[in-house]
């Protein structure tokens, strides 16, 4: 799940019609129950997208492992039409190959970091005295000038506070109570909850926060001048758990920048403390990385169980999520879950030997936390343009897209996006799963992840809702986002019941009804 | 704190008198809530022990960092016959002077671990395929003979389980119900909840244990013949914390011992994952570890404000903590929380220019975490060797000794190990405090840290309540035991507490009644 300031609006307009009673086919999901719940493979399948692939950041030879993994899987259970698809340019390809950092100076200890994505490595080992930049302005920094070459550097900054002790679980699930407020939300107004950049920040915040940014892009610029041997940032989260923040540019045309370490709170702060009082602290440090920029085009993993009815295996029925990562962990939660929870429900399906009437269509997404690129070069690709909104033809055929990309956490419901008419349709579907503990249909919009871009289209993409666990306190872009943080049992409840409703998608007399098409002038979704 | 696998056991036979209402004095008590709660420097002193200093593992260059420190600082403060005191042989000190270890396949993922302490250094950089040891027996290890020499090793471990998703806070205080449970406590009978090295394992578990063990030992024994090149072992805990266990031997004469890597949760299990897989699992590490053997002896720091009166000024209240700590954080709950408290004390009393009729002497102890060594030293050498129970002259004249060791969470009472005549006195010194929660007095005994020193040869030794916060799920011996964990809050309360308590006990008309003499045949509590 990618990282976002702004909240989807809620497309209005609506195509209603009226339902007979949905059918549910009790043989089938009793087949995909059993498959799914007794000779789940979903944790064998997310150990090899994590701890045999590693971490999969967009272009990086991880992914690459994965994607070259996903392919030879889904052809070894009998998916066809498998393919890696480019989705257009992305750009570099980046991972670490040497990460060491320890303070020498007072005392030696080992610090827990990651070189920021797509930065440069050091020029070897190197050794020096930490400075700590003061600059309020852009010309306090004429004082550095010529001082710090070859030298590590942190900036100050009056907003960090030190950690606090943390009374509450890392992890939860939805309560009843939470669940219920979900279900009875109202349709949100268009554009509501819709933030800038600056969040709700006030005129003189925002002043502010704009001279922060420019004294930090005048550091960077002037840093990369001196040539300095690294900077360390930074970086949210506590106990050995750091969270990566965005990463540099991968653009092939990148300007150059300084080689960066995010460094966990613990070791960052400790450094602080010290400069702060005065102490004088040395550090060593050897960061190597590679870019990867052969080929720059983003690529997604496509798969399909082709249908089998004559007038409707030409639809489709799509679920996915995204396959790529970031870098310090594994990508575990964020999204190898989602990856394994859709690979695992097409799996249950061939292995229940499905032959469905629509053809059904699996994408593992790439280039998801730069910004929704594949799943919005695909859909670009195979269904409408969002500049223009021009649909093309393939965009009458799609029924529904599924998507999965909120941690490890159980199926719980699904959020409508704003599409009033498939409530009874998804209410029917998941009544075989209230044991499982998914009964939830809110109307409320979701947001941060692929299925935005078929919703942005007009297209039905829908998001389940699931147990946030501990997704915001230690996974979502953490370095401890691995596999130990993955529940095998939410997996299988999870694969389940996606695998239930890509089966009664498929079978379902007609498409699902879905939102008109947002006019071209709509926000992005 | 120390890890005990023993419980104190209570010592029956109390010395009993009827007492008149303890006095108080107030105008004290206002003097030092004010020079404790608004002019505390209690984490300034915690910065320079933890921060500065650094890990203070027992006769490491750290603990002298902080010692020199201290000694310094009491001179500062106007403290007397301040000094270093050996305590008698400890044996080596080490630090570590670099670690570095990653996986290089399947792909590069630095490693959250440390050196074991005690153990050696690697030959210089070295990288080699990890190679999983099975052995249920010692003959098993036959066919490992002449493979292993420079190899990475980890051992297969059945008992070894996935990690859990955490869905209880991991810092709390004491509930009101927990505490008057606590308050309500009968005294325990003599050795009970008294546990041998096994814990409460019954007879066949016993003889499993035992098996392992030795098994263990056999393996360690062929891996140091083979001249592995590392060896990695699990450490608990998660998120990127992970505690260390005992060390090796600290011994002048300890036999040599593999190199050894406690290794955080996460990462050891990626490569036990991978290794049961079947995969290819290589890794690259440099350890270099320094042993300190010119000064065997262990030293406390010692340091008083005399004692005024004529009579009394021979008497002594004391009060104190363990100052060493592992090597894996900075030992900040663990115990610089408790020296700082203790510090801290003495400066508010210093401050408020307290003359006291008794002698308060403050001691920072070293080898608390191999054993009480140098509480037990002192005990021995000042008051009593409890081998024979035979008391020194200063016996008589140490009125109390109040300890500090539970973690960063402020003063919640008292436990009283058992000595009922002190009951009211100690509820009358914590009227004034019932606004900072502190009002708990229980019989209960407490282990595990330096008071048992003194309990142990009949002088009145005690521990307080401390809220509990996260010291067992995060600190305790963790690489997370660091600054960022110590609240500011809690130890002013707690500093504040203390002083009062050393003021009443040096004003007191009597020395505090204390428990009989134990018998040399009691046992060691």
């Amino acid at each position: 799940m990618i990282k976002t300031f702004t909240f989807s609006a809620l497309a209005l307009g609506l195509c209603f019609s009226a339902f007979a009673q949905e059918p549910l086919n009790t043989a089938a999901v009793q087949k995909i129950r059993t498959e799914g719940l007794d000779n789940s493979k979903a944790m064998e399948i997310a150990y090899k997208i994590t701890d045999v692939a590693g971490p999969r950041l967009s272009n990086s030879p991880g992914l690459k492992r994965a994607q070259d993994w996903a392919v030879k899987y889904f052809k070894e259970i009998g998916l066809q039409n498998v393919h890696l698809e480019a989705w257009g340019e992305f750009g570099k390809g980046w991972q670490v190959d040497k990460y060491y950092a320890a303070t020498t100076l007072p005392f030696y200890r080992p610090m827990i970091a990651s070189p920021k994505a797509w930065t440069p490595g050091t020029k070897g080992p190197i050794k020096s005295e930490v400075i700590l930049i003061k600059a309020d302005t852009v010309t306090d920094l004429a004082k550095y000038k010529g001082k710090l070459t070859g030298k590590i550097v942190m900036i100050e900054s009056a907003t960090l506070q030190p950690l606090k002790n943390s009374y509450t679980p890392d992890a939860v699930r939805y309560t009843e109570e939470a669940l219920e407020k979900m279900a009875a939300a109202e349709p949100q107004a268009a554009g509501a909850g819709r933030r800038g950049n600056f969040g709700n920040a006030g005129g003189n915040q925002r002043a502010m926060m704009l001279k922060l940014m420019a004294v930090r892009a005048a550091i960077d610029s002037m840093l990369l001048a001196e040539k300095i041997g690294l900077k360390l940032t930074y970086a949210r989260g506590s106990h050995g758990t750091f969270f990566t923040s965005n990463g540099a540019s991968y653009k092939l045309d990148a300007k150059p920048v300084n080689p960066e370490l995010e460094v966990s709170s613990e070791d960052y702060l400790h450094i602080l403390r010290l400069l702060r009082g005065g102490e004088k602290v040395e550090l060593e440090a050897e960061v190597k990385t590679s870019f990867y920029d052969k080929d720059p085009k983003g690529y997604n993993v496509i798969a399909e169980i082709p249908g089998t009815d004559p007038k409707l295996k030409s639809e489709i029925v799509m679920l996915g999520g995204h396959y790529d990562s970031w870098h310090s962990g594994t990508g575990a939660t964020d999204n190898a879950a989602g990856s394994a929870v859709m690979i695992e429900a097409v799996r249950i399906l061939k292995a229940i030997d499905f032959k469905p009437k629509r053809t059904i269509r699996i994408a593992l997404w790439s280039s998801e936390e730069q910004g929704l690129f594949g799943s919005r070069g695909y859909v670009k690709e195979h269904f409408a343009d969002p500049s223009n909104m021009t649909a093309k033809p393939e965009h009458e055929k799609l029924s529904a897209y599924y998507n999965l990309d909120n941690g490890t956490g159980t199926i719980r419901g699904v959020y409508l996006q704003g599409n009033a008419a498939v409530r009874d349709i998804f209410q029917t579907w998941l009544t075989p799963f209230a044991d499982l503990g998914a009964k939830t249909i809110t109307i409320n919009n979701t947001g941060g992840t692929d299925h935005q871009a078929f919703d942005g289209v007009g297209l039905p993409g829908f998001q389940f809702i699931q147990d946030p666990m501990d997704y915001n306190t230690r996974t979502h872009h953490s370095n401890q986002d691995t596999f130990d943080r993955l529940d095998g049992d939410d997996l299988k409840k999870s694969a389940t019941i996606v695998a239930s409703f890509v089966y009664h998608t498929s079978e379902r007399a007609e498409k699902l009804p879905r939102k008109t098409m947002p006019t071209p002038a709509a926000p992005r979704q």
